[in-house]
């Protein structure tokens, strides 16, 4: 559970650099005779595609995901799923440029420090690109969660400081930002026009909903169910803050009002955002994400270079305008996964 | 890195309930020959200790650590290292009223969801008085901290809406509330004396500074430092938010305004929280938690019976009004153990 | 899995060196509802308790297992069991000349080359002391695998070149070797009284069958059964081999030899060992590991000092002549934590 | 460390089917900076090529790798390695008959029980063509052992009871059986060819050798470098035992035999087989593993299948009389794999 692998029982690999030959993923632990097959992971990507937001850059990604293994006519077989995504619009030599340059806000900088060498092609391995690997596996943990009758549900509830107001999760798909309120759409749309003829970006909340999570998830003590999101969400590039429930609001309430009464037909409220202990109720689980904006504007930035030699960089092309609507999708996967192997989890205790 | 273990090469375990004879931790993986005895350990206890602050109980709890093992003639030796620390104030008595009621806002519900089972006194594994082995443990990392160069420093900077304004870290001691900003410090006694009074409870936020941390610690993709320490924080009961530099904040900014340029010099802020990519810069490290307002209150509750059946719970006698100062040490404690295994992690790369 | 903790989801840590105040376990993730209490447990100790038996030194260690968290009303929780061996025996001034000196054969010269640093006294961390803790987790992994109806059995299969030839496992505790053959133990003592008069020490080989457990134990390509079992053997002192079913014996066979057929009502012979594929096929599990002649021995021995300059060593004093007997139920409970483990581990599988 | 992982700071995961459209393996944790290319990669699947010995199948493999990422400009970067070896003489059809019988002494019995679903084609996880992706990943492995003068070799030691006598390990590549004593190569040619005859098949022992390997390489306690190697070695399919430097022999010997000398220039012999107390002494690490004979022959043998009728199995085509050539680049691979991990957790420790 480092670097590259996420969970215990499901357990997920990635690898791939952005301008490399190909992205992919390994899929450890996923239970058999599950339904699975290329047709319904492709679709999976679709949500994550650039291309159909004003907030996202015009790039084609048409990601097509193969099984390479784990899977036996038509269902998983509890062998390791491998899973490849060919890069199709790879243009290293766009990047030549960048080559011994720090971009603020990346990544470069700390990768050079860390690793003393880096792919610095459309930013190598910490690229958001990295992230389809995520959707991959994500939909094969979808597989699993469908059977166990648990639903995943993720969109945008805060984009340049406008906050959806409604939440019905039918209106998310036909939202350019994913967005379930379609006036606060509208506003978001107005307000990433405006940024981006001014050559900046934008960030935002990202919020997900799981429902049917039977009460017992979670591990104790370090483990927390809320600990283990915590890991999932944070873990995604451009994410700076998480939050369960009534979150950081908490901080400025009352015992009382931040408790939830128990009645014998159920809880009262669901401040706690499902999780209790560390443990969930069986409520539904809610949780936040904070994202930040996006590091590449065309705006001019001071920076230095890998001599440390002072100078300017002035992001051009195709580039999103807020990470936010993409990070949609990869917030859900990452869920979809940490609820997989948390289930798995309190399968091997109740047994 | 799961249920009661915490770390990769630095790694704890901890055990210990409540109200059971005693708690303790197992620290395996520590570098040998640092200077460590229980002088210094009981030491390191003494700020997690209540009775010293309005906010918390009067119960009296000398926590004394005894080392089992792992150091010889006063120097660690790489063998995992076992502390002890002995129950002395345990009145399990005192809670038989408790055997077969949930109290809301606590993980009484969701234990007993997920072993079936649950020691009800005090709340058993899930109570605060659980912290004082990462305490323990915190301590051994410190040593090794010291020796890297590297400090960990954490406060209040709120309370029940009182927020620090002057971050002098000196004054954080003399604090009954482990705040810096002294007068900040006197508004949480008001506020904390008035809640009081009203059976009623406050949370917080706590904020934790890193300086000396090299470059280059973190691991990519899930393995970020980020996510590292948020599922560090987000361990510790009550928390219920997690944030890195300008975290939430950064939700409604502009790249423009978020971006740290970077000058020959460094950083010309510091926005990141020290992290970028998920890495260390070599910058102060950053981070806040949310901590709820504590649910054992005075004000009668509804709530339920193992059976199920509608009962009100007040809960009376010894508690705090808030867990913000108790959680400040564990806070620094799991910070403290958390870099220390990113330190060994990044060491194994360099070599 | 690595360092001092054993296991993935019954995973035992242990600490404690042989001449420290204590020795201690912690057993995180056993399932909740299982009886357990002190009593219990000493029990379990008696047989590797030395003094029984004339290859083993005649000091005295009545070890009495205290349980400090996990356990309510004497069930299991599921929260972490805390098992703490107090030393009664110990007597580090013995050791002071041996502080500088490497003994062949023992650990003192690795220890000191991976650590730079080493608790000379009676071994400290790599005793066979060490071993109790171990013995008290695996009684906890017995009281789970009594209520899946699962038994581990193990005994001296040979000593100093002795081999057993009848197999009644009733013998086996009224041997002072462990050993199910009466006539074999018979000569085992004349073997080892011969050889204590030597000065000398003997090595043998101990085997482990398991019954009752189910196939499918084990996990695919690396994590086999047969090589997480060789893992849990391997890691104990002494043993420099290991085999499953018939071991190396099959590398002189023909495969029309060393298959074993299935009939409608089971396997026609186990040579597998009762592992197929590193998974287990519900036939019983048989494992055998060779153990070398213990190292200290009272004839005068080459070695060198922490200074490099040449010496010579004579151990004297209290000495084993053979590990083996007290190996015995170190196997045992190595293997019953490790099916205990496999157990869960295919639990989370089957749902 | 399970499943389809091996290995803590160096890790690898593998996935592929015998039958599937690839295998593959991700190596994550490998240090930065070294060479690697796909050349490289594709000279070290030669050895295990089957079709060079006269008892391996016929079968050509022409195993390409390819490297989708962590490689930039010819250097490792210390992100995740993705490989790739696309099954080219894939024959799913081959199998039909076999869908729903067990073979003997295969995993297809095991398999079944404990997925409930499994894919027939040719042993699919379990054949010996998974390990492909192990020998591709143990060259990169040994890209950072080349860097740290460490070198592995692995011959076969015995063959269907011919023992090598000579051990110029110069011998081995021109030796059909990579046996490094030409005489008993020519013996095995002709006990080969007796068994092809008879339709029966051979077992034998594959010995490792580790030079260069330095002084506290190991964890303790359960981690012991023994331990660890044996479950690397043990996880390869048909191996049933394992035993290091004077192993299985040491269970017949007095101390004052087995025991190693220590000189002020070192160990006067190495029975420890360069491992005290399950850390590496420096000197050079042997170790060696029994295999069983092929499972799959000629002569009719009694099985089941699925619904558990009796039936009869003569297993015709291109099959390997014995496993033992082909395991010796893997048992390479493995223990490469191993000793880089331990390596890196070394590194940690001394930083």
């Amino acid at each position: 559970m480092t670097k590259n692998s996420f969970g215990h029982l499901f357990r997920v690999t990635t690898f791939g650099e952005s301008h490399g030959p190909a992205l992919g993923a390994v899929v450890d632990g996923c239970p058999p005779h599950l339904p699975l097959d290329e047709e319904y992971l492709s679709k999976e990507m679709e949500q994550r595609r650039p291309g159909t937001s004003p907030a996202s850059t015009t790039r084609m990604e048409p990601d097509r995901v193969e099984i390479l293994s784990g899977v036996f006519e038509g269902l998983t077989t509890g062998t390791p799923i491998g899973l490849l995504i060919r890069s199709t619009g790879a243009r290293p030599k766009d990047y030549d440029h960048l080559r011994s340059v720090f971009r603020p806000g990346h990544a470069d900088y700390t990768y050079f420090k860390k690793y003393g060498i880096r792919d610095h092609r459309g930013g190598g391995r910490c690229s958001g690109r990295e992230t389809a690997a995520r959707v991959a596996a994500g939909g094969v943990a979808g597989r699993f969660l469908e059977r166990e009758k648990i639903e995943v549900h993720a969109y945008t509830l805060e984009l340049g400081g406008v906050r959806a107001e409604s939440f019905d999760l039918d209106n998310v798909d036909s939202s350019p930002f994913l967005c379930p309120d379609p006036d606060a759409s509208a506003l978001m749309t107005e307000r990433v026009e405006e940024v981006k003829a001014a050559g900046d970006s934008l960030g935002g909340i990202v919020e997900v909903r799981v429902s049917g999570a039977p009460p017992g998830l979670g591990e104790p003590v370090f483990g927390k169910l809320s600990a283990y999101l915590a890991y999932a969400i944070m873990g995604i590039g451009a994410v700076k803050g998480v939050e369960i429930g009534s979150g950081f609001h908490a901080a400025k309430r009352l015992g009382s009002e931040n408790n939830d009464p128990i009645l014998p037909d159920g809880f009262a409220s669901n401040n706690a955002g499902g999780i209790l202990g560390g443990i969930s109720t069986g409520q539904e689980i809610v949780l936040r994400a904070a994202v930040k904006p996006i590091s590449s504007i065309a705006i001019p930035q001071d920076t230095i270079d890998q001599e440390g030699r002072p100078t300017t960089i002035q992001v051009e092309g195709r580039h999103d305008i807020s990470a936010v609507p993409r990070i949609v999708p990869v917030m859900k996967a990452m869920v979809r996964i940490a609820i997989a192997d948390m289930v798995l989890m309190q399968r091997a205790l109740q047994g």
